[in-house]
């Protein structure tokens, strides 16, 4: 079981790397077979469908964007405040950047999503679910701001990092003040 | 001179929509000739190579993506503030919602520029020649913010539209709610 886990994790890697190099049209079991380095038919075999392989790297994505143990034990401590909440964005954007290529995939999975209804209902699903823990997060964690902003920071990051790993507008100015920026100017006045 | 312009214009349109629908791997002059329902061989004709085509289409999207003449005169009499800011951020939206495979195109290049510089080179020059008029304009215009500010509308009015063109977070929420929600945090404050 746990060696199976890992193949799994190993073939979703693959695929999330096939997505980032090669788009979602060059997402096939074959080319993950390639990219992973295992004999051909293996994807296949974990991912009876390209449905399956979606759903499988789209679970993938989610564990490698989302926080460490170590990240949230660092920040609990914290006084819950503006501060916390920059340092909370920071890290997120840190993730975003710093995992290029399962970032593109997901920016591919989006596009891609307003072709296939298929992939539109696993990712939406899976971004609904996200966008309700932020929320609970933010709120057991007495952060300020609630779901109205915490969707307009997902709006925002997405364009700043999409933006930063293409072909940036504004290279001058560093993602840190950007961010700072957007925390001084998007969560609510007290 | 004008019909070869207007030729141009209809093969470029076509070549948006075929990223669009495709994706960026589909854009070929047989995908564009085909879409814009002339013999196969006009585009290649027209754009000689890829790297012409994407430049003609690139073109083409500044032109789709551009206020009319009307929408700047209709705002060219009114007093400069963060109402008419709000004003000119809710046009662009409106744009870049409406001419949705415009908008998708632009997306599918993005990522493209992470695997071809050719493209990024030319995507690249576009989106800085943009911006530096965005900022000029703002300052015509007597209009609040300068390049942070514009900036960071670039950012979230881009996360803002791919997250609406696909698969929305929060689609309770109006889109025009959320640009009085930017506008009122992202102004300088007076």
């Amino acid at each position: 079981m746990a060696r199976n886990d890992e193949r799994r994790r190993l073939l979703a890697d693959a695929a999330i790397g096939v997505l980032a190099a090669e788009g979602a049209r060059g997402l096939t079991h074959r080319a993950v077979d390639r990219a992973a380095g295992v004999p051909l038919g293996t994807a296949s075999n974990y991912f009876a469908s390209r449905d399956a392989l979606i759903a499988g790297l789209v679970a993938r994505i989610g564990e490698r964007l989302g926080p460490t143990d170590d990240d949230l034990e660092i920040r609990a401590g914290q006084p819950a405040g503006p501060a916390l909440f920059a340092d909370y964005v920071r890290d997120i954007v840190r993730r975003l950047s710093t995992e290029r290529d399962v970032t593109l995939a997901l920016f591919e999975l989006r596009l891609e999503s307003t072709r296939r209804p298929e992939i539109a209902a696993v990712l939406h699903e899976w971004q609904r679910t996200a966008f309700a823990a932020d929320i609970a997060f933010n709120e057991a964690a007495g952060l300020p701001g609630g779901r109205r902003e915490i969707a307009l920071f997902h709006y925002a990051l997405d364009g700043l990092v999409l933006d930063r790993l293409t072909t940036p507008i504004d290279p001058g100015t560093s993602t840190d003040e950007i961010v700072d920026a957007l925390v001084a100017g998007l969560l609510p006045r007290t």
